[in-house]
């Protein structure tokens, strides 16, 4: 008999779609005992957040994110709002004993995420922050290649985030749709919304960074407020890039810019080893590229593994080798693992506290662009 | 206010899930005024339909498809079940008034094709083929570019899908698992399942095929029953390859196989005419490759369209661009387009007698793979 | 000490300039006892032939070739003419006792090759095609593969050479530059000029073909004569396509065009076996993909091979892995091979005798077209 | 009537046979006034150099430089020795009246190459430095495109070199063979033999760099010698990242390794401008990959140019569209633009002091490694 894992959701963006649907499918395609129920959504909006609800089919609605806490009939709290508004409910969510599941990246800056990471773990609930890409099936694929050893020991990580999307001067600033743009709302630029990405894999595939030299820019200087019309400096990175050294002695660069014509979202990752190379690309998602040193000479070659066949991760659930599946699975594919979870009493990565790490990286990474100097990591 | 679709499906296998999870996800995502409700689940077998309802929300089952046929709260009728069964189920749904969804390929043959397109049409109810590799969006690209004369005359187009699941002798035929390798149930091999995909677009894309010629191969003579574990002949097609002419003078090359080692489910197309040329795969179904010659010539070159944009063919409903969707969204983009021919009043094609015309070329093909000379399609 | 092998050259289109440039860098990159010495350069035009020995380094030139062949100082005949002019010049060579290095095809039709065949049978002269692709390393690789066995028993072979650059009807035919379209002097369009490219490899690879079925197509039917205006017929094909099978039980399906748009020399191959795959790709010409099957299942795919390391075929004598060869390169090493040859006193095939085979799957596959039926090679 | 370019060449390792290659094929593929001779092949060892000499065609030998200068039947000196020599010779030759041609990086240092440019701009004499990628004709034709302001303003540059030839430790360091691992013969690593092809081909297509942050890494610290057999320390850097800005206002990543298994030469860069972007790989180094903005939106895609049509750079002289040229052409297009420039008087790009601003930046980049911090380049 499948128990009910009570979902409450704050925001009803990209990501509150996004979400919903992880939760929604689920139950189609794997066999969890803890079951996701859209209980509720939540927004100042009424009109717009009843559209939302109504869409994936929550139960109720709330304008009030605090009352939702109150309600005892909400296991889990998503939060899917600006970074500025992670903090603060994230806190009040595990005071009121509520699990959370937190939008990426985990806060502002890492003080504030101490501060989250602490408020969890005394209260005791599950937490875990929403870095999709570890769940593409091919990344998840190479996170195991890399854990039994296939690359032997790693020399080079590698990678970038590239997207064109703000070439021109015409896309304004500040408001709830372009809230990206605006270091109030969002921290930084990409820094925080792509980079934290890469870092997030790097991570978890690599193990920690220990040391970074960074260097931003900001191409368009000025922009309109979208919701005033008002010129107004534009203080969040475009650009960024920066090396960096890991803990296992491997070398690292990683690159975001939203300046990249011809890129709409290319996350790419590459991993050099002593016996093997993996990398790995967002735009071709369910492809892992593979080359093992090991093979015959004469017949080597960088492998394209489909990540499609049931033997691969996660996809014994979805149809039959050669048929791809999408980006939003890499969500379905959260929610799966924080329900089995709940089985389980494992905790569900990234949590609030791996998170963190990829929280402190970032802020030496800004830090370093400022300071032109390298920065440590603790 | 949304009206209801009610639907009654009969069958619970792969195609049973893929069609389910196309009518749970349109009102996720599509705007419609019929919205699909998944009234019933229909299968001899009470336990594992009961589980299947579970799985994907139906309301209700029922062990007797002729009984769910009788209800009055069933609008349309989902035929998920082995060729052999189609023509049967789906001229007694057209007597009950229901609209019907069938599975590909229509029927048998063009005989049985005939009586059924004949009984939909006497009826007067809403009829579709599920031919989804239509609506996979860079094959609906690809139509588009076409129809609006980009490519000028066309001199050829080719299609291959190419499988490679049958090369073991130990894959058994026969029962409910493996009834694709059973002439009985199947009707043929690869032509009707794999080579009748290539032909329903290349009919929608490039016009009628008027002959063809063609060769058909088993490879392995003899396989166990799974059922009964007797060995007995394979009376299927395990390869096809045929040439063809089509109505607008172009030529064409068509081959499938199920022994083409290291292709999964490789549904590849491509068209060549005076001005341009597409290409298109469907281990990576989100691209589409266009050859423009009227593009400057030192920077002419294959265009590789990351079919991820809100302008192109459904995207506008997904997420943003660079971020691909799969296999199953083709399902889903067929039930969007039959719940908005309601409220038009259109047809949603590929019609039972646009289908047919799929089975006369099934069937001239398997007929020249005998007689070894041209056969003729009117 | 080095023997000289002095070539007499007749023809200085382009297969004179790669041939000419296959004889020039062997010294440079190969160490074989017997080097090429280009002696005299023969052709009508006496202006033209002395501008193509200059630059070339032919040491003298002749305008009459069978002036050429008297000559003592003369050890092989180098035949780059057009088609119909093989079989006179190739057996009087032959009684010459002249080696023969003829261009492909060998001959207009089987007939003629038959003869050409006995002539340099009962002359004993070393004699070989000029089928240049065998010898692009990736090819040779592929070769390779197969013969030890790596793909086990062959299912499949497809082979294409797509070109466009005869779609617009202002392509003169006649002539000197474009004999290629006139069935006077090339015997057959595509078929003579690009599928027997193919069918040699094919037949190199995978053996003998025993039957075939076609369809062949003139899309322009009328073109201006380039000398005298006038508007003819045009008699050869434009396109071709032909089902086959092979002595070894696979099927295939070969096809070429001048009206694939946005395809140069696109020469492609793909043999799918038992345990394994190989492709390649003219317009990569230093790749061979390889797919096999005994790879672990979660890291299988298709690799891709950069045929430029030390190990592969011909590549140790080029420069460092990495860095490709060209085109080129496939004729330095026919002649490398030849000149071996003649050290070792084996064949350096093809030898007529080889091409000849293809020579007869030509003449079916153009019968087939016209009497609309299976041919059989014998 | 042709004059003679009369060849001393000192060295007969790799880039010697590269050069030879290059002087001997440009007569038989370009038609300039200037033609190559090889007049002499210079080195120590006599034996080595004859064998060298009689392969390429030199018509002597010398075996001391200096004596070499003093003949006057030498035109020009090709110098293809370790980057510890070319200081010394290159200016002797520049005082000996001699035109240059010094292999890549121009010196050991910024300090010694100041020396050379001023040497040479004393004596007049045309000088050039080998950074052939600037000829592969993909990369002169990125090179037009973006001089031809179709992609606007560049906001991005990266470049990359991987390797893989010294993962394993028991590749020894030092003599003649291996010198490229040896500080003092080599001056540096992967900065001074790979990074400097991409900083040269950078400062081409994108202006001056001003500033640049770096790290190396020596991965294997110690490495038996080649000749004595002692385990000494390794002194250059087995890889090299730096991040960078450009005079234009673009930022830049670079990196290069011998440490990324899979990849052999594999020199990668991309261009990102406001209206369009760029990208290149030398493992297919007759493709260029455009993205073009201006196209219209739902065809838009990267276009994957086969740089081997006639009206791509170089590529008339060479064979028909759709068949490739290698790695070795680079050198004969700078040969035969250097022969081109003794026609028109201007100058073969890059000059020594072209290749200085090369140099400057290694400097730099190997200093900010030290350093720790940002280093500016004037």
């Amino acid at each position: 008999m499948s128990k009910a894992l009570n979902i409450g959701m704050i925001g009803y963006g990209f990501m509150g779609r996004a979400h919903s649907n992880g939760y929604n499918r689920v139950p189609n395609f794997f066999d969890t005992e803890y079951v996701p129920v859209l209980k509720t959504a939540c927004a100042r909006n009424k009109e717009k957040v009843q559209a939302f609800a109504d869409t994936w089919g929550y139960e109720s609605i709330e304008t009030d994110w605090r009352k939702m806490l109150e309600r005892d009939d909400i296991d889990a709290v998503d939060i899917c709002v600006p970074n500025n508004l992670h903090k603060e409910m994230a806190i009040a969510a595990a005071e009121a004993g509520k699990m959370i599941l937190c939008e990426k990246p985990l806060a502002m800056n890492a003080e504030e995420g101490i501060e989250m990471c602490e408020a969890v773990e005394k209260a005791g609930v599950k937490n875990t922050v929403w870095y999709n890409y570890r769940r593409v099936p091919a990344v998840t694929l190479a996170k195991n290649i890399v854990d039994r050893g296939d690359l032997g020991k790693i020399f080079h990580y590698r990678a970038n985030f590239l997207q064109d999307w703000t070439i021109s001067p015409d896309v304004p600033q500040g408001g709830a749709a372009v809230w990206r743009l605006s270091a109030e709302e969002a921290g930084s630029g990409v820094t925080g919304d792509l980079l934290a990405h890469c870092i997030d894999t790097a991570i978890w595939i690599n193990g920690n960074i220990t040391s970074v030299t960074a260097m931003t820019e900001t191409f368009i200087k000025e922009r309109k407020h979208q919701d005033t019309g008002e010129m107004l400096p534009v203080n969040i990175d475009d650009a960024c890039a920066f090396l960096a050294r890991f803990e296992n002695g491997s070398l690292a660069i990683f690159e975001s810019t939203r300046y990249a014509r011809g890129h709409k979202a290319l996350y790419t990752l590459e991993v050099n080893g002593e016996n093997g190379s993996l990398s790995w690309d967002l735009h071709d998602l369910h492809h892992l590229k593979y080359f093992n040193h090991d093979d015959e000479s004469i017949v080597r070659g960088w492998r394209d593994i489909h990540v499609s066949d049931g033997e691969h991760p996660y996809m014994d659930k979805w149809w039959v080798p050669g048929l791809q599946v999408g980006y939003e699975h890499s969500f379905v594919h959260h929610v799966a693992d924080f329900c089995k979870s709940l089985e389980t009493g494992e905790e569900c990565g990234p949590t609030f506290r791996d998170a963190l790490e990829t929280q402190k990286v970032c802020d030496a990474v800004l830090n370093s662009a400022k300071s032109k100097s390298w920065e440590t990591i603790n």
